[in-house]
């Protein structure tokens, strides 16, 4: 059998998940349920005998965060694409579909969103080796997630008759079916012959191509445009642009999926979630022997029902007195309470919150570079404490900076400092001053992450005062 | 008129308003509604011209943040008299009885608890000036708060008649009445013949030196042995721990109150809380225009309704979302979030978390000594980043560490600094660096308070790693 190629769509960022999720740093990225994120949890699903390496596609805004990801799961991916701005999904499906169809017209992808739960992978792989001969022979399979509530929130996908827990083989679809209302979705999950939507697809590249041209020809010209015009970028492959932008932002059900004749339906009864709300989250991880709790952190539970608790950070401690049915979601700069119920609405909260001009509405309290990560322990009308996190090999831009000058302390590891013409090492417990003015850069030389407390001091201390001289990642 | 001595009881410390009362910084000094602390507010409420200088009775561990919180307010106390261990109220009254008596025995006292809520001040005053002759005749004045609701949490006061809301002279005392249970309490609001027990009282020292002696005889002679073997010790006196031992630890209703014969009542119509628990705080600090929510801090309320939300710190922001009588308390080291029916069993919250060994339980992230206070900002394995704000004119002991070295950096203010045979002025954005083992001392002699950003890295870094050589606060 000839290997799939994983596409893993992780460009897309939601506000249902805050504090957790954010713009930021959206939810794939997220460790949401355990020790690795989801978009590490889907690329891992997504390896073995039968995968080839994975295609990325993301934002411009994510690049590092994907690929520090991948690198930290142990997965060499075969491409990452960056989407200039987010077009829906068409045309990033078809942007990979291109990608993989220039190397070879009939291999198969698999596309995935990366922000899923899917616990069993190898059952799901099972049901992906199971659809491949359908897709060989020119199918188009969309994957249908048996049902176990009258969820309103999916779209779902309609059979001939009610379908086996476990099937052989893709059966013919009969429609996609909108978001429906309680009573409909209700009579649709009695029926057994509706399956939820999961926006997982496995076909041929030049089936997808052709349906592409057919249903969507100028998506399909604006994706090959921005294809053809791509530039190489440190291992990223940029799409154009200018090409880009003249894609419709269009998602590929209506696109070219519910136009196309040739569909079919791998129903799949395994254990899924799109983790679309903190409710979804709750009930992927309530402890139903613990009343019905889902606790995650130093979190304490006294006389809770039904109630999910989550301590972020490993110095903020959470305790829920008589709750029911309520999400609590703290982190050090954010903290979210809400009726289960109203979880639907977090995005409110969040477009509020914004309105007010609250940086937590959108920014993340740890900012990933490409070099590493850093956050702000500490602010001061004329100072700033910021705890530095630099990867191995990897290096600060030259830079100065016009209105603060900086100490930095190293207590972890050992970096190696350029101020002005002078570079020396700087190891655990010594410390190094840094003019207003001077050209200066920190590299990581050794093998262990290098920990750099950094006291800023001056009159005005935003990101923004910087001039960058050199810069091995390419930014201005 | 003579003058009435304020005493003011700051020693005592509940969990019930966890997480911003704590064992090591209770509610009487937290600024729980508005700027200043509920200590600060009872100082300035028993301030004025019928009023001199009070005198304080409190804790070891909190003498420093009382004296330091009286200064802010402008309050320079006549006492500051430290209680050897917690022995309730009857001793402490007694200890601050005894020491007005000394300098003149008929001295007027009013003793109220200083973490009480009386929003009318100088209604207050008025009700204490009415009160005054029956003092100065011989009677034990007690205050009747009128109820507003059958609130089963308090002892109530019985008279003989239902009283007016505001009469000019005490009024007999029938009967204390221990708390009731909640048809009890409704029939005694509905009678009118009982008020709240608010345990404020005004005696002539006298009264109240002869009411002990005819019914705590043992308890007068070990109070007046610990007077009698105090120490000053930088303006605290410190009462002698062995005789205060002696001492039964015993409410002041219990041991004197209940059995004396002379006792009237002061009724006082204006609004008072002890708040006693968050749903009390909630009941003070509500918007009834707002759904009857409570905001505080960067706090957003979207479709609750009588709600409490606290955000204690600006950097932290609070969103509720679609709740109903929620309290909701964040601080950055723990987040509290009860039903407010459950606001009683926050201290069962807190003994959990002891028991989980957390340290939040007891201790406050601000540490406050006698020079000022700190706070961690970052912990690692091998090291640690504090913030330190050091008094205008204040010092630190001089002192040694066997495990760690030490990086301060200046951010606000000028330091003088001592390490080994060499002082120098440290000043913002100057940095030092304290070698392991190294004496050393930090002062703030400026007008302005000094903050300074110390990286500390070593193997151990608790706290009990210091060696003091001396010290102005006469610590060991």
């Amino acid at each position: 059998m000839a290997a799939i190629h994983p596409v893993l769509l992780c460009g897309g960022s939601g506000t249902r998940l805050w504090p957790l999720s954010r713009k930021s740093y959206p939810k794939q990225f997220a460790a949401l349920l355990g020790g690795e994120s989801l978009f590490q949890a889907s690329a891992k699903r997504l390896s073995g005998p039968i995968f080839s390496a994975p295609v990325v596609v993301t934002a411009d805004a994510f690049r590092f965060i994907a690929a520090e990801q991948l690198a930290e799961a142990g997965i060499a991916p075969a491409a990452l694409l960056i989407e200039p701005e987010g077009r829906d999904t068409a045309a990033a499906i078809l942007a990979a579909t291109l990608h993989v169809a220039a190397g070879d017209p009939e291999a198969l992808l698999l596309v995935a969103p990366s922000d899923h739960v899917i616990p069993e992978a190898p059952r799901f792989r099972d049901a992906v080796a199971a659809a491949v001969p359908a897709a060989q022979a020119g199918r188009i399979v969309t994957f249908g997630i048996a049902p176990d509530r009258p969820e309103t929130g999916y779209g779902y996908l309609e059979l001939q008759a009610p379908s086996e827990a476990e099937v052989a083989a893709p059966l013919p679809l009969v429609a996609f079916v909108e978001k429906p209302d309680a009573d409909r979705a209700a009579a649709m999950v009695a029926g057994g012959r509706h399956l939820w939507n999961g926006g997982i697809f496995l076909f041929r590249a030049d089936t997808m191509v052709a349906a592409a041209r057919e249903h969507a020809p100028d998506l399909l010209a604006a994706v090959e445009a921005a294809l053809a015009g791509a530039r190489r970028d440190l291992g990223f492959c940029r799409l154009d642009p200018v090409a880009w932008a003249k894609a419709p932002s269009i998602s590929i059900d209506y696109a070219v999926m519910e136009k196309a004749g040739n569909l079919s339906v791998m129903p799949y009864a395994g254990r899924w979630s799109d983790l679309g709300d903190w409710a979804s989250v709750w009930r992927e991880t309530e402890d139903e022997g613990a009343g019905g709790n889902a606790l995650s952190g130093p979190a304490t539970a006294i006389a809770c029902e039904g109630t999910l608790l989550r301590a972020e950070s490993p110095g903020q401690r959470v305790v829920g007195l008589g709750l029911t049915d309520i999400v609590a979601v703290a982190m050090p700069d954010a903290v979210l309470v809400a009726h289960k119920d109203r979880a639907q609405d977090v995005k409110a909260a969040v477009a509020a919150l914004k309105a007010q001009g609250a940086r937590q509405a959108e920014t993340f309290p740890r900012d990933h570079r490409p070099w590493g990560w850093f956050e702000s322990l500490a602010m001061g009308d004329r100072f700033q404490v910021k705890r530095i996190v630099v990867h191995p090999g990897a290096a600060l831009s030259l830079q100065s900076h016009h209105h603060r000058s900086e100490h930095w302390i190293v207590v972890e590891g050992t970096a190696r400092v350029t101020v002005g013409d002078e570079v020396r090492l700087v190891t655990e417990n010594q410390s190094i001053y840094i003019p207003l003015g001077a050209r200066h850069r920190m590299e990581n030389p050794g093998k262990l992450p290098m920990v750099l407390i950094e006291v800023q001091t001056g009159p005005y201390l935003g990101e923004d005062d910087i001039v960058r001289y050199e810069d091995v990642y390419a930014r201005q």
